[in-house]
């Protein structure tokens, strides 16, 4: 019965007309329920509840008549098999004033071609910061149009409330799959006749399991909402952070759901939070560390978002928050006073003023205190790379990027496992020695960026750091006699279907001078014999055994590797030697019609895309990502599972569930 | 030192001329030794050690002389700290006349272009079935050329001696990974907001493991060599079968290494043994199964391996084999009297004669006694693929693959799920009712085959089925009380770089004119929508909860999905329905020049592809596999590791590990 519902539910959300586009997501029928069906919470968790009402002016779904303003909403604990209440009722708070307003959508791509838009009028009501305490199942109902209904099951997790983590070090390698780190095992870690010499950080770890990265309503996910979903234990929409997404102007008023570092820090005043990242700390390029303080459903207010690390939440009641104790990344250019802050304000100033030591390079950083808050920011946009910061490292000259806001460099940038580390040493502090315990996430950004970039040897490089770092937090938290304390979670928010095939012999490929010619350089099965990134010339780097990075770069067999998804582009497979690959550019400036990039792999060949011309880059994929854990709770991340089970596994080693008997309201 | 000693030897064998070719894999010095250095032995597994010394006429290597016709051969017990002896006495075996021969190999693409092979001159020694007991480590030194030594450290690994599982079935999905498992799930699993409200069964299973696939010689794998390294726990190269490859012409001297299934039925006689199939049972184009018996380094020796089967080794003495319990499959020409049969022999009457039921079509086999050892073939060639012989069924017509050698067509085979139960029910009956407990390996050989051809419709729906076994194995160990007593392994032997990125709104596509504006048609991120296989329509297929396999194969909105390294072909993202996909073909007859198939996806667009042009298909790739487990042992599989693990983890589990004092000779 209940299986046959949700089936009923199924079929209606994926079918009729709508898939490139849809009315709105997670609300395949006429009336909206936020949080949807099949969400979960932990119990105590903040969330807000969105209903919608559509009346569909024109298209498949067109009606006669207004949208109901008189729709009610009633929940009912299933597990006690209790009458369903009147929302206000039920939670003991007032009646949410009604709001109206209209949306436009395209049923599908012959319709935008057409520039034929559907146009949907909306009754709707919110009801805000209420929870749930008591583990169960729960029946919420949305009543509209003479008795039709839309049913929702919530389900309240039933928790531990003992703490068995102290400390919690979540680790994200943005956009990192098995495959990636498969061939950065290969460039790295030396072998003799199949057998590894050394490992990496990752495969060292006890257990492994596998999460599913899909979203709410769409099973490519961006970074976005599959934080979301890692953070709060709720998928969502793409771009959206910290909220549902409703079908409103305003990208603020989407209902919000508590996440883990909002929980933690709440529950646990004294206990330290950390952000490190190695992109922008706002969400201009990179959503991962905004979604822990954030809640809106566009990425791209990164004024906003500084300001929620700042203050938390203004617009409405919600969590306390006075800042995380320590944040650590770039995008400079939203914590400068000017356009791209917050009503212009200077946010380097502000942070001072509650305490903060403000670090603008590594050096600063090494010496900034343990025992105050830090903020950290290294570069205007997304941080250098490891191969330009260790390699290739005039790509960071003439970069005018440094993080005041001068035309100066940021040639003194640390790298993710120096900003880690100094996290470490300020939440031990701040939390008395480590008695009240810790939160930090860490992300290793740009293995998704230079992954979009199709720049393949650098997002190894930035996944070979990430490992180390891993390696260094590992024996960081030996020191302090911490790491029996201390729950490492490593996984990724998303995949790119990335893999290596063979090598090429890239001396043949230059020298060949048609398309189909070069192709014969490549080596695949026996012919791609063995790796030589980790092979010690004259003109090799310094290979030490405790740090794996490739011995050289640019050896003659290189790797024959590539992603699923392209645009036009021209591939050499070699190392870009002066900065972050572009493989695409525009025909014409503001055509949005991309093609091979003329300066990019020039002794490469020409392979046409199969991405719409529009797209410059490469895309997220669906696979499953690895998650890999060690310390308290280890046990619980084995096996495969839904990204949101990431959420409560952590939530419970920290004992964040909290089951009272009525709420606070 | 030892470490030192390792880098020196990778250094040379990644360094130099030779990637795309080497001299002999496994041998970069002049000396060459196998088992190569580092190899790993179950104690008392039967192996051959090949000596040879290389003197190379011309080329980078050239050197002056003969090669060393007095080399010496020393074992010492490393552990013990004992003086080497001279492998006769080590052994007590008696000394192995010398060998001498010629080869040549290309140093390079252009050597190869110019047709300048180098010459290599030969002098070698083999010693045949010798097996070490004692767990510890062994240091092996070929002595040459007066005092150069080429030293090999053997490791016998120390392992339980008692026995955890009674059976152990280990299902092979050739060439999944855990993109194409995330794939099927969407296409054969309802969710409602992103929640499953069903799972696979190997999602199911309580430990997840990856495994590394690569090979001695080369980091990407065919499915011959990583057959070998899961079954004897020695990673070999391209092509070969239960032997490392040797310099000499002939492909049945080479040094050979015992396989699970021999050991398994030399210290258990009374236990059985079980091989299924849905490819080729020989080798033509599938190595999974023939590596079990056979030991040459051509899989192309199809005649062979069915006399292996039948027989065991014929020219060398070696572990005692009377046949495997079950043996399914196709490959039927192989098994028939004539060209392609070993010795033109009739291996259906020989089979018959030793007592073994044969059946032909899936009714026979339903119907074969579950007493008497049973061979089933069922088809010429590989057999049919489930999406064939479930919902595109003519396509079993016209094909003229009865396997009895007539003109009928083999419309009634049976999949892998009946083929499994079935060999399951024999296996156990034949054990005295589970007294003496079986091994049987189940593969879904089609899984690779159609990720090859690009035809990523039939190779999920060849995993589906696969998945659907392996939960139908489970259920019919618990009906028969042996599911406790059994270990189930689930794994892959190499992967291919397939990932899904979004989905295609086929109708846009297919009225677009352009190449370009076709590609409009692909929506990404939010634009992917929720999968529309498991909607059901008037059209749809019968679909239960019981068996997960698609409502709709053809929805207007398909998936986006592809692999990382393809010939010229032409996509649509639509079901093939005429068959299997055939992306590529010759320009002209003959000339090794493949381009877009013109009969293939004609609605589509084309895209040139990386592969060398002589290339008609899709290749293996480098990602590490997942690996699942239940029942004893399940604890021995988490985490990451070697390929060649999953055979001593298994060995350890069937207690197989029999450290002697003495060796029998």
């Amino acid at each position: 019965m209940k299986l046959a519902l949700f089936a009923g539910v199924a079929l209606l959300s994926a079918s009729g007309l709508s898939q490139t586009f849809q009315r709105l997501g997670g609300c395949p029928e006429l009336g909206c329920v936020f949080p949807p069906d099949q969400a979960e919470f932990l119990p105590g968790q903040y969330f807000d509840i969105r209903l919608e009402v559509h009346s569909p002016v024109n298209g498949s779904e067109a009606r006669v008549g207004e949208p109901d303003p008189n729709f009610t909403f009633t929940i009912a604990r299933k597990h006690r098999r209790s009458k369903p209440k009147k929302v206000t009722d039920f939670f003991k708070i007032k009646e949410a004033e009604l709001e109206k307003w209209d949306f436009t959508w395209y049923e599908d791509l012959f319709a935008q071609d057409a520039k034929k838009p559907s146009l949907v009028r909306v009754t709707s009501k919110a009801y805000r910061r209420v929870a749930l305490y008591e583990p169960g199942e729960y029946e919420a109902v949305l009543t509209y149009y003479n008795g039709r209904k839309t049913k929702a099951t919530w389900t309240v997790k039933d928790l531990s409330v003992f703490r068995r983590a102290k400390n919690v070090v979540f680790f994200i390698g943005d956009g990192m799959t098995t495959n990636m780190i498969t061939a950065a095992r290969l460039i790295a870690h030396r072998s003799v006749n199949g057998k590894y010499q050394t490992k990496m950080q990752m495969d060292k770890f006890p257990v492994l399991g596998h999460q599913m990265t899909h979203s709410m309503d769409s099973f490519i996910t961006d970074s976005a909402n599959s934080a979301t979903a890692l953070y709060t234990g709720h998928k969502t929409t793409v771009n959206a952070l910290g909220v549902y997404v409703d079908s409103s102007k305003d990208p603020f008023d989407d209902p919000k759901v508590e996440t883990i570092a909002e929980i933690f820090h709440r529950l646990y005043p004294e206990a330290g939070v950390g952000i490190v990242s190695t992109a922008h700390l706002s969400i201009t390029a990179d959503a991962t560390p905004a979604a822990l303080t954030a809640h809106t459903r566009d990425r791209g207010e990164a004024g906003h978002v500084i300001d929620s690390y700042y203050q938390g939440l203004t617009n409405y009641s919600w969590t306390d928050w006075s800042g995380p104790d320590v944040l650590f990344g770039g995008g400079a250019e939203n914590f400068l006073p000017g356009s791209r802050s917050y009503k212009g304000q200077d946010y380097y100033k502000l942070f001072k003023e509650r305490g903060y030591s403000v670090s603008w390079n590594a050096t600063a950083l090494a010496q900034a205190p343990n025992d105050t808050k830090a903020l950290g920011v290294f570069s205007v946009g997304v941080m250098a790379k490891w191969l330009d910061r260790n390699v290739y490292k005039d790509n960071l000259l003439k970069r005018h990027n440094y993080p005041d806001g001068s035309d100066k460099d940021a040639v003194d940038q640390p790298g993710l496992k120096e900003m880690t580390l100094k996290a470490i040493d300020i939440l031990h502090n701040r939390s008395r020695r480590g008695r009240k315990g810790w939160f930090l996430m860490s992300e290793a950004a740009s293995i998704d960026k230079q992954m979009h970039a199709l720049d393949y040897d650098r997002a190894l490089g930035e996944l070979l750091e990430f490992d180390d770092t891993i390696k260094a937090t590992v024996e960081k938290l030996r020191a302090l006699g911490e790491l029996d304390d201390t729950l490492i979670v490593v996984t990724a928010d998303h995949g790119h279907g990335f893999d290596v095939m063979g090598s090429v012999d890239t001396k043949y490929l230059n020298e060949k001078d048609t398309d189909r010619e070069k192709r014969n350089a490549i080596g695949t099965y026996f012919n791609s014999g063995l790796s030589q990134y980790t092979v010690q010339t004259d003109a090799s780097l310094h290979y030490t055994d405790g740090v794996h990075f490739p011995s050289q770069w640019d050896p003659r067999y290189t790797l024959y590797q590539g992603v699923t998804a392209n645009p036009d582009r021209r591939e050499n497979f070699q190392v870009h030697k002066d900065g972050s690959r572009v493989p695409a550019i525009e025909l014409e400036r503001g055509s949005d019609d991309y093609y091979v990039n003329y300066k990019d792999a020039v002794s490469g060949f020409v392979i046409n895309g199969t991405l719409p011309v529009a797209d410059a880059q490469g895309v997220h994929s669906l696979t499953d990502v690895p998650v890999f854990a060690m310390g308290p709770c280890q046990e619980k991340f084995g096996g495969v599972y839904n990204s949101v089970d990431i959420f409560f596994r952590m939530a419970d080693c920290l004992g964040l569930g909290k089951p009272k008997w009525r709420g606070p309201f």
